[in-house]
């Protein structure tokens, strides 16, 4: 399932340091738009840890991560003021110093200038030894890359812009994982047994199920992920088969994006 | 720092079992909700992990932070289909048996009816040896508590039917945690020193910094958050000041929560 044993698929996994999100004061969007940009390189997001900004949780969940999955991504954390403890949080993980890094200082130097870079603005070039720095197109401060563990910042806008430099330049492509939704007024129960045979049939897509309720009626999207093109044609088929066979139309969403992707 | 040795606080984790937050298909909103809801009866939200439906993944999920935490609470997983594992995953977590829970049956079937209530539909009945149950008033399939794991559905209205009776019924209330949002448009590095000492000052009050950028201006949220009601007074007015001398008129936003907080 999820293309756990797909080698072509990179694993990924995200750490968000953000007492912001965990107190309900910000909505997290970071973890939408992260999965979803990854997945057009064929990058799967396996697991999202939220964690405060406490030394010891950021390190913990970056060792476990780190040791996991291909690449750790983290946001958060990494602007001047006292609770943001991200760089030193990584370093410690993996048993570095943590040093001024003069690249991040001359970056800084350019972007504030000799009067305006603040003791508080060089704590942003504090950066542990032997990681390699992600460019901050929108505010100067950079991220940085040590080992497989990459830090950028929480700000979605320089997050996203990290993040592309990233998969321009340092991550690794995995295959294409290529989707159908098929959305229909079915209820969830109503299918899940033909369902569980349809995944039996095609062991290498990924059946996902998802109700929702709106205007207080029930409905349905139906979802296979696969980065075989040939067999999602056919289970795409199949379902909308299956949807028919139990008194619905598959409405024009899901054949939409079925057209759309072939 | 975020309460952590504040006994009057009581601290949770939630776990969401959701491939779809995962691909980005969905935007979570649960995370915000439950975070809220809770801090209004002094639970405060200290992690959270978001895994795929692979039980493995949730066993390991729910083991680790049902030991650290005093609640765990997870959503989504709890349905009719084959996806659906949640249930087995926190009933291997504790190494309890799972079988058809007698009282879920008879929710299941005065909802449904002997003729709707098809096999699928009866997998809803199947809960951990032990575990007492949480009602569910939109849609009759019941969550369950097993040990400190509140496990809930991850449809928004339903999880957010079921957490209500929890708050109501199951979990012990901490103190309130108050909170005062002093917006302005100074930069984050030209506070940074100053909040970093009125840190130092209120060691029992947790001091936020959220930047921000709205129309390519960038802005900042200073959040105070604490159970100490003298201490938020005090160390709001002393935010007020550090603002007004940094140049800056604090927001109207900021005033009004200050004045309703009090």
């Amino acid at each position: 399932m999820y293309h756990l044993d797909n080698p072509n698929i990179r694993k990924a996994a995200l750490v968000i340091v953000g007492n912001e999100i965990l107190t309900g004061r910000t909505q997290d969007t970071n973890t939408q738009w992260i999965a979803e940009y990854l997945l057009r390189y064929g990058i799967a997001l396996m697991e999202v840890r939220v964690v405060p900004d406490i030394e010891e949780r950021i390190v913990q969940a970056v060792r476990d991560m780190s040791g996991v999955y291909e690449y750790v991504l983290t946001t958060g954390g990494i602007g001047p003021t006292h609770d943001d403890i991200t760089a030193d949080s990584v370093a410690k993980a993996f048993g570095v110093e943590i040093e001024q890094n003069q690249d991040a200082y001359d970056i800084l130097l350019n972007y504030y200038g000799e009067e305006e870079l603040t003791p508080a603005r060089l704590r942003m070039a504090r950066i542990p030894v032997g990681a390699s720095l992600i460019p901050n197109a929108v505010s100067g401060a950079p991220g940085f890359v040590l080992e497989n563990v990459h830090v950028m910042a929480g700000v979605p806008r320089i997050m996203q812009s990290m993040l592309t430099y990233l998969v321009d330049n340092v991550l690794k492509h995995g295959h294409i994982i290529r989707s159908n939704t098929i959305a229909c007024n079915l209820q969830e129960s109503q299918l899940s047994e033909a369902l569980g045979k349809l995944q039996k049939k095609y062991p290498a897509i990924d059946i996902g199920s998802y109700p929702h309720y709106r205007g207080g009626r029930a409905g349905l999207n139906l979802v296979l992920r696969t980065t075989d093109k040939e067999k999602l044609k056919a289970a795409t088929e199949d379902l909308v088969v299956l949807v028919r066979d139990h008194g619905d139309e598959p409405r024009a969403m899901g054949l939409q994006v079925l057209i759309d992707n072939f």
